[in-house]
């Protein structure tokens, strides 16, 4: 198989109660790309500016990633500021500078068209639609929104979700797209509108997959010191379509495992700020991790 | 084992976003006995009026509850109305008629003092303590209670806190108690103050169940249709402490077992009003709903 991550990279401005941290490197792609390194050699379509870090860059290449996908722009790299409640599953977003990626054009070399599996990443749908396009079989499609486009973009957001195997999104994502406050009834309005898959995810309450007539629930890691949770929901992405990259089949129990996979790969993200805690994340991390959330929930 | 439940037996209006049902049977030690005779022969200590409905006293008789403890006094039963919101979790108190309960001053007699386990239901954190107090060698006290009582009553409810061993409460009653938001590092802090085991309840989310230094959580049954929520967190107790009842012992394997049929009866009884939907239950039903709880964290 091989895995395609359409997302952003960017420099992210994070306010918590207790900390404030300036112009740190993030992005839906870069958290995504990270956490799938850990299970695959994935392929990253994305823009930044002659101000995005050399460094970072090596190290994403090192780590495996294939950036014959990104482009380095003249101009400014993406831009996010937001700032976090006592509650960490409230956000408020203060700024957002689009910058290069106002014109990003992407075209796909031949490698990148025959990937197997897309994740397109939390950007604007319209974009979503045209670097999808260019895919020419892909076997698994997957995506991430955010009430941003659900709102401003309705339309073109539902065009692409209709071509979509795994949908990720949070509760309050799901609920604005179908207007069904139940959230059982709303994934299966919102299977039909698309994704067999749907990954609802629920912050610190862990995350409910529907698969056809399926539900599987993975818990969050009770985690006593939440630093930064930016960048939780791509790194479950990632992690997931990470895994899955990695296995010849995408059968229940994969799936399951992929969840598990997914919610690892956050857990672990949000206990420092940015991309940190990734940086000297090990294999047995990971699977040491693996086994808490097993022992979480066996009786 | 011998379990005696403590805790109202009520009349309830409850309003719904759908539906309203005017003066129907409830009350905390109500749900919890119901729930807890599926499991083992319960004790109730209750009050009610002459008004209460006798049918509902020869149902609970027929289901092997001892309700020798149960008193029947003059003037009208314990009244409680409250509105649900469209998010079933949020719940507004309308009213509240102490009643028949203002003037309750049980004494146990000698079977009911012999008992080893004691839930002390949500009432008045000092008429939990006068009951227990009756109580000669408790091996195991469990205690719910409500933010009523926390604001109004912290010291009472603080020092009975001190002699449980089991404490349930929702995840908003554990930061009232702390004023810590972090749910990990408040129950750190509740178990301080006394209970062993805390029982962290999140509604539609499940719960998180601490014992000393082990967590299990257990998912909510995903409910396409929620009509009633009242009295799941007293089903969920009942459950619970009805199957460790019926055990020797009370190791980690057996509190994490007894947390899925608390979780199992409390999705019942959100099925339908009051206790309707416990009324034709079946221990197959259980089994088969225990079945589906593990399935859905199965991988």
């Amino acid at each position: 198989m091989s895995l395609v991550i359409v997302g952003s990279m960017a420099f992210d401005t994070i306010e918590t109660p207790f900390e404030r941290r300036e112009r740190i490197v993030g992005g839906s792609g870069t958290y995504a790309s990270i956490a799938a390194s850990f299970f695959t050699a994935p392929k990253v379509v994305s823009v930044v500016g002659k101000d995005f870090p050399e460094a970072v860059i090596a190290w994403m290449k090192k780590r495996n990633i294939d950036l014959t996908g990104l482009e380095i722009m003249e101009g400014k790299t993406f831009f996010w500021e937001g700032r976090y409640g006592d509650d960490p599953n409230q956000r408020t977003t203060l700024k957002t500078e689009v910058n290069v990626f106002m014109d990003f054009r992407p075209r796909l070399n031949e490698t990148y068209r025959n990937a197997e599996i897309v994740l397109l990443g939390n950007i604007d749908p319209d974009l979503q639609e045209e670097i999808l396009d260019q895919v020419r079989h892909p076997k698994l499609v997957a995506m991430d929104t955010i009430a941003l486009w659900i709102e401003s973009k309705r339309e073109a957001m539902l065009r692409t979700l209709k071509r979509v195997n795994i949908f990720f999104a949070n509760d309050e994502e799901i609920r604005l797209i179908t207007k069904e406050n139940n959230l059982v009834r709303a994934v299966r309005l919102l299977q039909e509108l698309g994704p067999g898959i749907v990954v609802a995810k629920k912050g610190e309450h862990g995350a409910l997959v529907f698969n056809k007539d399926r539900i599987f629930g993975v818990l969050a890691h009770p985690c006593e010191n939440v630093v930064d949770p930016t960048g939780a929901g791509d790194s479950f992405a990632g992690g997931f379509l990470g895994y899955i990259d990695g296995l010849k089949t995408m059968k229940d129990p994969d799936i399951r495992r992929a969840s598990v996979y997914g919610s690892v790969m956050a857990s672990f993200v949000i206990e420092d700020f940015g991309m940190e805690r990734l940086k000297n994340l090990s294999d047995e991390d990971i699977e040491k991790r693996y086994a808490v959330f097993k022992d979480l929930v066996s009786f």
